[in-house]
């Protein structure tokens, strides 16, 4: 498997990604990407009950398992805009089909930005052309720019590899700094590949790698109306066809996890504001959900993430929201570390340096470990801190 | 019903607030509230699984109805340490029971600070004389200053009425302005009067009271491990005696929420680093519990919080945040009004006025009302804005 960061490009995809002010001045803010033939595909959306309206046409549309390009605005996230938002998706969608000419349930298209605003259809349509007209192999990061929208840098994987005889690709983009919770996709995420693959097999792997990478990330709780998660496989590479439970199927699994979990990961570490990237693992769990919810309680406290991004070793934030997480917990079988310190177990604080912890508070990359000391069950999630550019960030953003 | 703040004091209660050197300086960080005559008792308490070692010797004395004395130091939670946290806390017990000439059973104790460190105790007990030798009747304010950690001002609300044909006092005096989460009372809260009222009657109006003010605020979704509040009745009123399910009682209660109301709102508005005061109600669910989870789903976003902190009227936020509740709803039967504008209803966003909204965002105080319409069950939460100041208090907190 060779990670390459030279070219970024999958055999069969062009993509593109122009300027049509909808974010204002140059800034990219509508993106392709197409397949030169139908791919299958799969998808996860978010849980939101005001699902934008993209989503809403999309989820319907990927249920024919088939699909050939992705339009994708920024700016503007099209959601909680009724029957008109609505219409406007759709008008996006058919101007871009018929400029690719392509059926237009074989389009996908997504929006993120601002939520409430009328999407500014004429400009999208204005720009379809040029975009469609500048399709290239190499324009995967030109269309990743432009779903940008809080985001600090792109956030662009790729993996190559022998799987079923023949050399396949997967590349992964993504968007996404802030309204990162679980129980969803994350903001925009998608995948393309030329492996060949059974429709079942892609629908059940993508959703089991989804659930292990972007479902195991918070930056900040709040789920948003727009994410998406997609992959297209266009069959390309003519390798022996994947399906399931086989060796070759699950090197697929391997590679498409590299590919987004250095994408999830991605997204905490541009977290909005963020400065650290925090791991926590709560294992001893008598379930998985339970692992999970107390993972999450760590994950989402206000008053841990401030304390690492003040570099405070204040580790009874930690201890009090494992207490709060609602589930029946043995407090004298629970154990608590951080780095390679353990900082409390069986009711007590261990008898630490304050001084060494601060310097682990320090780091960039902090461990948190749970042990609840009750079953075998453990759950991961990784999260950024909480800093005054995170308030900065999300305090002016419509306006 | 008159309110007064210029003497407070309460028939039968001493009070007295020393500093003893806990948290550094001559802050005062030693409280004690002593009534003269044994009193009866309820109380609430957090429902964290790390309960402070205080918390769990006042969660078994309280059973016995009867209360005569709190003492209370800040600066020092006194949770998450084990055996030897209960072991501080029974001596700083025994020596205030000792000095104050009462049972030991009758004495509560109280601790809030850091989580995780040892408590002082001999600092405590040298301390313990001088807070008892100046027992007086205006000491309530002192009393109350020994238990601030970051609240910028003391929080103490007075209400002096007719009950049962005498005149009756309520004082109740709270700390708290973070870790403030619904489902429990808050940090610290004592209510002491002189009302005459019988036991069972008091623990039934003191958790309903608390239910509608302390458990219906929210500063950052966090849970404390030692949250209190407790309310001390010493009967030297005379009244004829409050009990069940009579027109008094209401009296009673009535004033009581006027107390409780006038704290819970003071810890909300001294929410840390809070520059705004929102009011969020929801109405129209199928349930109590519905419209609760709606309410705490808007109260507890980041996103809306920093977009009340920026005056920013990205009202798609809160649109976003309902929408996360996880309960199920009928976006098309949803409204959303901000201040006197309705800015969202039958699935689809008003014509407003940006400028408009953006000058109710630009109020300290912002009313939300969120429209179900699936029911007739309500619930009203009310929490602050998330500021760089949220984030400056909490960074640095411990060292």
């Amino acid at each position: 498997m060779v990670k390459s960061t030279l070219k970024i490009s999958v055999p069969g995809f062009l993509a593109n990604g122009v300027s049509v002010g909808i974010k204002g001045g140059d800034q990219k803010d509508l993106g392709l990407i197409y397949s030169t033939v139908p791919a299958k595909v799969a998808a996860l959306f978010t849980k939101n009950t005001f699902k934008a309206a993209p989503v809403l046409i999309d989820a319907e549309r990927v249920k024919r398992g088939i699909a050939q390009a992705i339009i994708t605005n920024s700016g503007c996230a099209n959601a909680a805009t009724g029957k008109e938002g609505m219409v406007d998706a759709l008008a996006v969608s058919s101007a871009a089909a018929r400029q690719l000419k392509i059926p237009e349930e074989h389009l996908l298209v997504c929006s993120t930005g601002v939520i409430g605003k009328r999407l500014p259809v004429k400009k999208i349509e204005n720009g379809i052309g040029k975009l469609v007209k500048g399709l290239n192999e190499l324009g995967i990061e030109d269309a990743e720019a432009a779903m940008m929208t809080t985001d600090k840098y792109p956030k662009i994987a790729i993996r190559k590899g022998i799987v079923g005889a023949k050399d396949i690709t997967i590349c992964g983009i993504a968007k996404g700094a802030g309204m990162i919770e679980p129980n969803m996709a994350t903001l925009l995420t998608y995948v393309m590949t030329d492996a060949l693959i059974d429709a079942k097999a892609l629908n059940t792997v993508f959703h089991q790698v989804i659930d292990s990478t972007f479902n195991a990330i918070s930056v900040d709780g709040c789920m948003s109306t727009n994410d998406t998660a997609i992959i297209l496989a266009n069959g390309l590479a003519g390798n022996n066809p994947l399906e399931r439970a086989q060796a070759r199927l699950q090197r697929f699994r391997e590679m498409l996890t590299d590919v987004l979990s250095e994408l999830s990961c991605a997204v905490v570490k541009d977290g909005e504001g963020a400065t650290k990237f925090i791991t926590i693992v709560v294992d001893g769990a008598k379930s998985k959900s339970d692992a999970r919810r107390v993972a999450y309680a760590v994950a989402n406290s206000n008053l841990v993430k401030t304390a690492f991004f003040g570099e405070d070793p204040n580790w009874g934030r930690i201890i009090a929201a494992i207490g709060s997480s609602g589930i029946p917990l043995e407090k004298e079988k629970i154990s608590l570390s951080i780095g390679n310190m353990t900082v409390f177990s069986q009711d007590s604080p261990a008898n630490i340096s304050l001084s060494k912890l601060k310097e682990i508070f320090q780091g960039g990359k902090i461990d948190i470990r749970v042990g609840l000391g009750g079953g075998d069950k453990s759950y991961s999630v990784c999260t950024s801190d909480l800093s005054y550019d995170y308030v900065k960030i999300n305090a002016d953003y419509s306006t």
